[in-house]
C-alpha cells in the first residue's frame, strides 16, 4: 500500500491546497475579492478550467458580503447545496438558509402542472422573502427566478447561478449574465451543488472579515 | 431575457441529457454495466474528461449490484454525499446509509489525535459493520479504510473512491487501485461528493433491475 502523505492536520491540508492552486493557476484577471472565491471553487472540484468560465457582475462580491453581514435569507435549489453550506458561519452572520425541493406541497404543485419541483420550490422561496439564491442544479429554478425578477416580484442581493447539465443549464446562465442582477455564474454546462455551496462559503469568510 | 428551452418535464430532461452524452462521448471501452455509471457521472458534472479517468476493478458492478440487492450497509464521508443518495431507492433495496463526520464523539477523538474527523468517522463505520464505502471528499478516510482492510478488520463489498483535491486525493486513489478490493475510482485529483452519490444512484438503478 502507498504511504499516506505526511501532511494530515486539517488546517494544513487546506492551506497547502491553496498554495498549490496559487502556484498552478498562472496569470488571471480576478481581483483580490474575486480570487478567494474562484480558488475555493477550484479547491472543491480540482478543475482549473472553471476559472476561465467564472463570471462576476460588477461589484458583486462587495454587495454580497454586505448582504451577508446584514443577515441574509438564502434559498438553495438542492439539499446537497444545503448540506455543503457552512451553517455555523451562516448563523454567526445572522443568516438563514432553506431548500423547498422536497416539500410535499411543492411536489403536488409540480406534478399537477407537469413542471419541475425546482420551479415551484423557487417560487416558494421568493414568496418567503429570500434575497440570496444558490442554484447549483436546476436551470428551471434559475429561469423562474429571472422571470419573477423581471416581473418585479423579487430583487435579489445575489444570484449564484451555477446549474450543471446538458439541457437548459448553459442557456439559463446565459440569461442570468444578460439580466441586470448581481450574479456569480459559471458559463457553459459545468457547475453543480458543491460549487454553489463553495461560493457561498467563500463569501461568508470575507463577510466575517 | 433568453427564452427558456421547451423541454421541461423532468423525465424528458434526463433522457435528453443522456442522449446528448451518448452522442458526444465517442468511442470508449466501457461495457454495458459500466457505461450507465460513467454516463451518470458525466451527467452530474458535465465533465467528459472524467470518463478517461474512471477505473473499475474486475466484475465490480456485478458484485456491487449483488451487495445492494442484499441490503447494503453504506458509510459515506460527507453529509453532501448523504444528501445526494436517492434514499427511497435505497430503502426499497433494504439498505441503509450513514455519515459520522459531524458526530461529536468523532470530533473529540479527532481533535485529541490531531487527525481529521474523516479518519475517525470512517473507523466508526467499520466498527458498525458497513460493507459499502462512498468516499467523495476525504483522502484520509480512504487511507484509513485501506489500512483497516489490510489489517483484516473490514472486507468491503464496494469502495467508491473519488475524493477530490490537491493533497492526498490522487495518492489515496492510486493506493485504492493498487489494493485488492472491489472499487470504482477516478484517477487523479478530480472527484467529489456529487460524483460519489451519482455512482451509487446509478448502481441502485441496476440493482432494481
Amino acid at each position: 500500500m502507498a504511504e499516506q502523505p505526511t501532511i494530515l492536520k486539517p488546517e494544513e491540508i487546506e492551506s497547502e491546497s491553496f498554495r498549490i492552486i496559487d502556484s498552478e493557476i498562472g496569470p488571471h484577471q480576478f481581483d483580490e475579492q474575486q480570487w478567494p472565491i474562484v480558488r475555493r471553487v477550484i479547491h472543491t472540484t480540482a478543475d482549473f478550467e472553471l476559472a476561465e468560465q467564472m463570471r462576476f457582475s460588477w461589484n458583486v462580491v462587495e454587495q454580497a458580503v454586505s448582504a451577508l453581514q446584514g443577515g441574509a435569507k438564502i434559498l438553495c435549489d438542492t439539499n446537497m447545496v444545503l448540506s455543503g453550506v457552512n451553517k455555523s458561519r451562516l448563523v454567526k452572520l445572522g443568516g438563514s438558509i432553506a431548500c423547498h425541493v422536497a416539500d410535499p406541497q411543492v411536489a403536488d404543485e409540480a406534478k399537477a402542472a407537469g413542471l419541475t419541483r425546482s420551479t415551484f420550490a423557487l417560487r416558494k422561496g421568493v414568496e418567503e422573502g429570500c434575497n440570496i439564491f444558490l442554484i447549483g442544479n436546476a436551470p428551471t429554478a434559475l429561469f423562474e427566478l429571472l422571470r419573477l425578477a423581471e416581473k418585479g416580484d423579487v430583487d435579489p442581493a445575489l444570484v449564484v447561478g451555477v446549474p450543471v447539465g446538458f439541457v437548459g443549464a448553459a442557456e439559463s446562465k446565459g440569461a442570468l449574465i444578460a439580466a441586470d442582477l448581481p450574479y456569480i455564474a459559471i458559463e457553459g454546462r459545468k457547475g453543480g451543488s458543491a460549487i454553489a455551496a463553495a461560493i457561498l462559503n467563500a463569501l461568508m469568510i470575507q463577510a466575517e472579515g
